[in-house]
């Protein structure tokens, strides 16, 4: 087993649990860790590109979900106090006057260090996500290879 | 430690986190890993019958619990978009079409592969839930119990 | 790899899921592990003195959501049918009738067994949480330290 490697599933999509995971990925990969985020489901909007992509082939189903999930970290909700948007544009203020790096500076930061983004084909398929909807550099990949990952790491999380 | 070993506490009775939690479960055990999910809290619901059963010797508080959570599969909320059960009806649709199996049909497969189902004695106390009104094959442990799988395991996930 | 080594990423303020954290905690404690809590975001109310702190320097944003949630346990609310406050109270009735320990007896016996817990000094800036703000013991540090726990440890949750 390899002390250095760690694995998280981004499955939720809050603005607030997305953040603390990229937190951890960053901490560990400064600590020099081989990082793999593994975002399925809700999570799957942090790395939706923040424009509307036209693609061909989804149903009408898959359209709608699409339609009515938050495409990029700007549109993440709160967990909980989300206040209609008042939450995360307050919780984004503090922490520009803390100096805390943003959701988006968190993720480059992830690129930078060499942190994997992979992401689960199947609840793409379900929610209607193709992979030309998603931030450039992201793997698109079955839960084997996720537990592939998994066994090789010390620490991995559901988020 | 056997790295091929891995447990899944089953917290949330969402739709949706019940669903990844089986996935993750399922593609562990196909892979030839031994797998042990801990049902507890709201993750009970997932394994209660559909039907009512009497029980007795419950108080009234357990009573009114028991009858405001939803029993089995088929009556999970999603944890977002849930539309008053249009949102789990929709999901369900669209994993009709792409062929993805049903919570259901994972649940099935789970068995099948030998995935050990245990539930939290304390939780079910606290919440009113008895053996009985759980689907066959599930023992029901203390935390403990987990503890000691978990122990041995190299992947350990709170869903 | 240490085996008797613990972390859980309190990361829920949620009435049920602080709970569930603590019971596998005292449950690890009480087979001889050693068990780290790390409170972050919405956990950190959990640590919370019940009564008003007054602290200088905080900006009125920081004063704003500190005010907004729930300081300590007894305020803490259920993630589901929460009932304006009657659900928790539903639940720790039923706990009493039960005998299962209540949340202030399961962190007071998380203290007597040597459970470490820490609080994420980012998460407090961000919420506008002061050390003195929170209960006695507890140390405040960064992830990095987290992570260094986490690497000696062979079960580690997100909760």
């Amino acid at each position: 087993m390899d002390t250095s490697k760690k694995t998280i599933i981004v499955f939720s999509g809050d603005f607030d649990r997305v953040f603390a995971a990229f937190v951890i990925a960053n901490g560990a990969a400064a600590m020099g860790d081989d990082v793999t985020m593994f975002f399925t489901f809700w999570g799957l909007n942090a790395l939706r590109k923040p424009e509307k992509i036209k693609v061909d082939g989804k149903t009408g189903l898959q359209k709608a979900f699409a339609a009515m999930m938050p495409r990029g970290t700007d549109k993440l909700k709160l967990s909980h106090m989300n206040f209609g948007g008042a939450g995360p544009r307050m919780f984004k203020h503090v922490m520009k006057q803390k100096n805390v790096m943003s959701l988006d500076e968190l993720i480059e930061s992830a690129r930078e260090q060499g942190i994997k983004f992979v992401a689960c084909t199947m609840s793409m398929d379900v929610m209607g996500i193709s992979p030309e909807e998603l931030i450039d550099g992201v793997e698109c990949v079955g839960v084997a290879s996720y537990l592939g990952e998994a066994d090789e790491a010390n620490v991995n999380l559901f988020v």
